[in-house]
Order: structure tokens, then C-alpha cells, then sequence
């Protein structure tokens, strides 16, 4: 069993941490993927060397080209596979003739597309074997490694923001679109970002074991279109989710989506009331859609646990209020009654007429004071009030600017206190970015949405629950 | 009945309509919202005379200033009144004296806030039925009729984009989000919006019995905390859904949210089961976040009815075909097999390996011929397609270009085409605004997140399906 754990899990390191990479089909026609390959190392700048292989080209963006794998002088600790489908398991056996020992194989035209590309995907499970290599792939968009700045996808990369968040993911497409939609919110970070195909070697299970491990790595995102092994994805997924949050999106539940990724990964999609039942067992939070994801990611980075789901309402909007109790109300939290400290500490803001309640309507007490000191002072009155586990602070940035409080205060206040607290804007104005900028910035999640807002603190109460379960089941 | 009709709806006119507009309050102190006021009129050039009122005053902004509403020499058609509330009474009698028939209370603190501003509101209540005065608010943030550029309110507008949709809300700060969250997508214009406030007098069953009948409104949304008159709602209501959507957003669903809302505007919410079946009954769409609002509004105005639920979805990635293939599902439309015509349309651009379903994965064709010819010639193929009613097209956004279409070509092929069509993009990029604009500004939505596209669809079947039923009864 160790030396199937070592094959499996040990075996992996190479993919993200390898000191040379053969890049096998690289190009200098940009249209190529082969080009983007290359041009993503050297954008990046990559620690390790880089090894060009393109029998017609002698240089590559200023790299020498060498015309096989076998011709490159050194040890190679990864190769990276860009060929028409016919010869890639030609090149993967030159690749284990030349001691390679990890390889991303990204062409495409294998199990996905019909009878005679299963055939080629075929003999490149049987060379894997009998040569002990390991391959991700076939048809992946390649991976990420922020932390060495590895950078190995024939997709254009401008930007990559370092952080705790791993993706893995079935389909190339989505591997990319779910990572630019993470780094469009400024709070998120990338650790590390794989795509894995038709899964012809290297697994989800086995990447979520090597991911669970990994020191920065704090969330994994995991898209998958059908487990290979269920029972062993039920025993690592709980074990990865006792120590990090794990986020799970996968389609194929009706019989049409089922269809519709057979033709896509050749991947036989499951029975997913099976897999529903599954995911919630093992603490796992389920996403439909990359709106949610990344809600739930941000969410997870900025409030962390929360203790419980009492929910304090701080609001401009009387309307908004309403909307934010009852839409916590419907999805499981709850709006506590504030604590008479709380409110002593808050009343002589207020005009006598005004009943301090929660949500607590602080729009004539701003009228009077400004924005700035009253959000200022009712996020600290409510930071210590035990009846409140998380605080939603509503600000209306259609407004004018001493009708709402400046990043700079909201910020301020947050970063100060210990209760886990969320901004949500109302409206729209060219003035949010300035908000998420600074908020997000500093890992203080800003939505935009009311809803979106509930859902994601709802997600979060729903991952704490079975955390804090866990602590008191060891407890008792 | 003919009398009460003339005066309730026909009443209403000179609130959107007047030749000239008193402003009680009007103020040369920035930090005033009887400032913004007149500075709203003048900045968006509104065509009536404009008379600022404050005796402390000789001009502000460069219009003469008045003493007192008697001291202006003409006949005024509407008032706005800003004052502290206080003096409101005496202000009303006076316009009363004027002979001003419509008057918007935007001064706060009347049954919103306790006892004492309740005795107040009924002071204004009691002189307007005496002298025959129709009162909008008290606590009210104006109205907007950009037909004729009166934009009266003490929130600060910078822009108003004119178009079809009308907003009636009861909340002020929410009239105002709203408004600026629908002016945020390009394909949305506004007629009119209306805050109701506090509605001593005027009732949104009177707004909505007025804006069903005005030229200009297409869609009506439709913020209520409480109605007054169920039944009268109801009868209306049903009337307008059968010309034009309705859109309906309510809170004080649950007891804590209802809290809410009577320290906030005064109004008891009601029992929300018996609204919700009700909303049911009337064809009318009920909206939860402004999000959910915006993109209805966006579906309604791009796409008008559809036929029926049966629904294409092209994809440039698979596993997102597979997602919006289940969110269809799950959300009560079809993903019908395509005609035999389409598919020999499209099988020439296509590897032969690859077998054309719906969802049409164009990847491998798209990498072959193009992603812009495929797109155009896959877009048209379905057009005629017998059993098809609506199309989804995905874009991979954050691709390279020659992965994904241009703009100019979606907005060809879609608006050359008579089937409803929506585009959806996947992923993030510095593209996405021109998509928007492009589109947007030409009448076809889009979507960056495939469960809201999906959810608008599904909403518009609903509205479509209330519509269609409504001619096959006319019918037989």
C-alpha cells in the first residue's frame, strides 16, 4: 500500500514542481498551441528550464528547439505533449526511453471522439504501465503551479493572482473559464490550477489527495464529470474536507447533460442522487454555476468559520432589510434580537422615535451624524454583542457620498473586529470597484447582490456545522 | 364610478406630465436634497417652468427664487415638497390655495416614525381629500418621466437612459437602487419611476392601473411592502398582465423581514402565501433580488414571447453544455433533439468522428473552419429549425480571439434571424463590456453566469405560457 500511495500521490509532485520542461509540439506560429505553451513560460518566467521540441524549428521565442526529446542534453522532470493525436504514443515512448517520468498530454481526438481515438488513448495507458509513468491527460488544458510560476496551458494567461485556492478540473474549457472567473474578485488567489481530461491515468481522487496535502493550498475547487471510484473519493474527499473546505460542481444529472458529457470526455456521468447524498455526507459544498463559486470562494477566504448562523443586519435601506431577513430567514439563518449592551451603545446616535432593532436601520441616525461614523460605530457596537455571529453590512452606493461610507471606513472597522463580516452594495455605480478594491484587497468580501450575498453565508454556515461537529464529536 | 376612475387614474397625469413644477424646499446648500432637486431638473433639461421656493433665498442655481408657493404669478401644475415635516401641513393648505392639484411629499419622518409623524400624515390626508389633491408619499425620493426629462428627486442622477421600462416602488433608497441597477445593462431604458413612500393617498394599484395604460411602458416593476386593496390589486394586476409583463418584488415574507418593514415605511406586509398564489393567478413574475429583476428585464425586452420551452444551446465548451443542459432541465424546459434539415446544414463543417446533437458542441468544427464562420452558419442552421423555439449561445470569453466569435458576428446572425436568441458568456475578460454593448445596445441579451440565463428563459416561458393561454381561451 505505500508504494501504491508513493506511485499515486508522491508521483504527483513532479507535475507541479518539475526543474525542466519539454514542451513537446511547441511552435512559433502564434496560432498554434504550442505557441501559447512556450510564450506562457517565459511571460511568467519560470524558474526551471525549458526544453522546445519541434523538429522544424531550430529556435522558438529565442529558445534553442531541439528535434526529439531524446536530443535534449539534460534530464527532463516533465514533458508536455501539443501533437497531432496519430503520434502521441509514439512521443510518449520516446519520453520514457528518455526517463520522463510525468507527462501532460494535451491533444485532443482520443476517447472523446469516438472508436478509433479510444484505440490511440488506449496505448498510452499501456506504455504509462509498463514504463511507470504518469499522465494527466489525454485532452487537458494543462495546469498551474503559482508558487514557481509554472504556467503550462496552451490557453493565453495574462494574469495570475497568487493565493490559497486550487482548482481541479475535468474539462479544459472550464478549468480556464473558472479560473479567470475566481481572479476577476480581488480577494482570490490561485495556488494551483489543473485540468484533467479524459483522465486516461491520473485522477480526481488522487489529485484531491495530493492537493489535500499541499501547505498553499486552503480550498479546492473540483470539477468532475463522473468519479472513476466512487467509495475512494467518499474516504479522501471527508478527509480533505476535516482540514480544508473542498467545492464540488458536477453536471450530467439529468439524462440530456449525462449525454452531453459523453460526447464531450467519453466519461460515464453517474447516478448523482447517489452523489448528492454522498457530497453532504462527507461535508463537501456543492456549486451549480461559477457566479456561485466564486461567491462561495470569496466568502470562505474572507469571514473563514463562523460559530453559528445569528446574522446582525446593519442597513441604509428600510426595504433592504426586509429583503436580507427574509431571504436569511429562507435559507436557514437566523436574525437574532441585538443585546441590550449593544443597543445602549447605539441609542444616543439615534432620534428618540427610532426603535433599534435588527436589521438595524441606521439611515436617520447617518441622516444626522454622517455615514462614516455611524457605520463606523454600529459595526463596533455590534462586534462584541454575543447574540451575533456574522454581521452583513448593506451600503447603498447609488447614493451620494455622505449618504454611504467610505471604503477606507468600512475597511477600518472590519479589519479591527473579530466578528466575520460581509459588505453587500445596493445599486450600481462606477464607485464599486473602488469598494471591492479596497475590501477585497484586504480579504473582506464585498457582493453585489443580496441574494448571492445569504447563499454564500449560508454555504459558509452549512461548512462550519460540520466542522464544529467534528470538534465536538473528538470532544466527547 | 366614472368620477372615482377620473379622479384616481386620469389624477395622475400632471404627476408625469406638468407644464410646471414648484420645488417647496429648494436650497443653494449642496449638502440639501432641495438642491438636488432643482439641480436635477436643470442638468437633464427638463422642458417645464421651474419654480425654486424658499424664503431665505433671492435665486438658486440661477432661477428665481419665491418666498411662498402664493407669490409665484402663474398657475403651477405639480409640487414638490422638501421641508421639515413640521411645516408640511401648512404647505400643503397653501398649495391648496394655489390651486395646485398634484403635490410629491418627500419630507421623512411622518407614520414611519411614531405617533407623532402619523398625527402629521393625517393632517396632509385630511387637506387633500378636502381639496381634492392627489399626494404622492409622504417619504417619498420623487418620480422620473423621461419623456419629458423630469427628473424630480433628491437623489443625484447623472445619466437616465429612455426606453420602455416603468419602476413603481414603495421604498425610496430601493427605487433608486433599482433604477440604477437596471440602467447598468445596456438593452434597459426607463419611462417612468415612481417612489410611493408612505402612500397616504396615491396607491400602487392606481400606479399600475395608469402606467398599464401609458404608450410609453412596455414592463412594469412593480416594489410593494403591503397593499391596501387586494382585491382591487388583483383585478388590475390581471389586466396589465395581459398587455404588458409585470414584475413584482416583495418582502415581510417571514415574521422578522415583516418587522421590518413597519418601522421602516409603516405598512404590515400580509399574509405572503395568499400574495404568492395570487401573483400566480395573474400571470405576474414575482423577483427576489434586483439581480433576478435585471435579468427578466434584459430577457423581456430582448427576446418577447417564446412559443414554447424547447431550447438549442451551442457551445464552444462541453462541459458547460452538459451544466445549461441540466439547469434547462431542472428548470422546466427541453433540450429537444434537432431536425434532420439542421443537422445536414451543419454536418459538412464537422469532423466525421463527431456526432451533432443538441447541445451542439462547435469546438472541433470551430477549430477547423473558425469560431466566427461556425458560429454565424451554426446560429442560422438552427433558425428554422422546427424544434427549436429559443437559442443559447455560449461563448468562452476568456479565450483566445480565433476561439471565440466576434461581437459583430453574434449580433449579424442573431438579429437577421426571427427565433429568440440569447448569448451567455463563460469565464471573464476585458471583452465582456463589448459583448455587452455590441449586443446589449441592440436589443439581444446577455448573461455572464448560465443559472441566470437559464432562470430568465424560464421565467419568460412562464410569462409567454400566461400569454398564449390567455389567446387560446380568446379562441375557442
Amino acid at each position: 500500500m505505500a508504494d501504491m500511495k508513493g506511485r499515486h500521490v508522491l508521483g504527483l509532485d513532479k507535475f507541479f514542481k518539475p526543474e525542466s520542461v519539454a514542451v513537446i509540439g511547441a511552435s512559433n506560429n502564434p496560432l498554434k498551441g504550442g505557441y501559447m505553451v512556450i510564450r506562457n513560460l517565459l511571460k511568467f518566467d519560470y524558474k526551471g528550464k525549458i526544453y522546445p521540441v519541434n523538429p522544424r524549428e531550430r529556435e522558438i521565442l529565442g529558445l534553442k528547439s531541439y528535434p526529439s526529446v531524446k536530443s535534449i542534453p539534460e534530464s527532463v522532470d516533465l514533458a508536455f505533449v501539443i501533437v497531432p493525436r496519430e503520434i502521441v504514443p509514439g512521443v510518449i515512448q520516446e519520453c520514457a526511453d528518455k526517463g520522463i517520468k510525468c507527462i501532460i498530454v494535451s491533444s485532443a481526438g482520443f476517447k472523446e471522439s469516438g472508436e478509433e481515438g479510444s484505440q490511440l488513448e488506449n496505448k498510452i495507458v499501456e506504455i504509462a504501465k509498463k514504463e511507470n509513468i504518469r499522465v494527466i491527460g489525454p485532452n487537458t488544458i494543462g495546469l498551474i503551479n503559482s508558487s514557481n510560476n509554472l504556467i503550462l496551458s496552451f490557453a493565453p494567461f495574462e494574469f495570475i493572482r497568487k493565493g490559497p485556492v486550487a482548482i481541479i478540473a475535468q474539462s479544459g474549457v472550464f478549468c480556464g473559464a473558472a479560473l479567470h472567473w475566481l481572479l476577476s474578485s480581488k480577494i482570490i488567489g490561485i495556488s494551483k490550477s489543473v485540468g484533467l481530461g479524459n483522465k486516461c491515468d491520473v485522477t480526481e481522487v488522487e489529485m484531491l489527495e495530493y492537493l489535500g496535502d499541499d501547505e498553499e493550498t486552503e480550498i479546492i475547487f473540483l470539477h468532475t464529470e463522473g468519479l472513476k471510484d466512487g467509495r475512494k473519493f467518499l474516504r479522501i474527499a471527508r478527509e480533505v474536507s476535516k482540514k480544508k473546505p473542498l467545492i464540488v460542481m458536477k453536471f450530467g444529472r439529468t439524462s440530456i447533460g449525462a449525454k452531453a458529457i459523453v460526447s464531450h470526455t467519453g466519461t460515464i456521468a453517474g447516478k448523482d442522487t447517489i452523489f448528492a447524498t454522498v457530497l453532504k455526507q462527507i461535508g463537501a459544498l456543492r456549486v451549480d454555476d461559477l457566479d456561485e463559486l466564486r461567491d462561495l470562494v470569496k466568502i470562505l477566504l474572507g469571514s473563514r468559520l463562523i460559530s453559528g448562523n445569528r446574522v446582525a443586519i446593519i442597513t441604509y435601506s428600510g426595504a433592504t432589510g426586509a429583503q436580507t431577513s427574509d431571504l436569511c430567514i429562507e435559507a436557514g439563518l437566523l436574525i437574532p434580537e441585538l443585546d441590550e449592551a449593544t443597543i445602549l451603545k447605539i441609542e444616543d446616535k439615534c432620534p428618540p422615535w427610532m426603535k433599534i432593532s435588527n436589521p438595524i436601520d441606521i439611515w436617520p441616525a447617518a441622516m444626522q451624524h454622517g455615514a462614516d461614523k455611524i457605520y463606523d460605530e454600529v459595526i463596533r457596537a455590534i462586534s462584541s454583542d454575543p447574540n451575533v455571529d456574522v454581521i452583513i453590512v448593506l451600503v447603498c452606493v447609488s447614493y451620494a457620498d455622505h449618504q454611504k461610507p467610505s471604503p477606507q471606513t468600512l475597511l477600518n472597522a472590519i479589519s479591527q473586529i473579530e466578528k466575520p463580516s460581509v459588505v453587500c452594495t445596493i445599486g450600481t455605480s462606477a464607485d464599486i470597484e473602488k469598494y471591492q478594491e479596497i475590501l477585497e484587497g484586504n480579504r473582506i468580501p464585498v457582493f453585489t447582490s443580496v441574494k448571492s450575498c445569504v447563499e454564500a453565508i449560508s454555504r459558509l454556515w452549512q461548512y462550519s456545522k460540520f466542522r464544529l461537529e467534528l470538534t465536538t464529536t473528538q470532544f466527547f
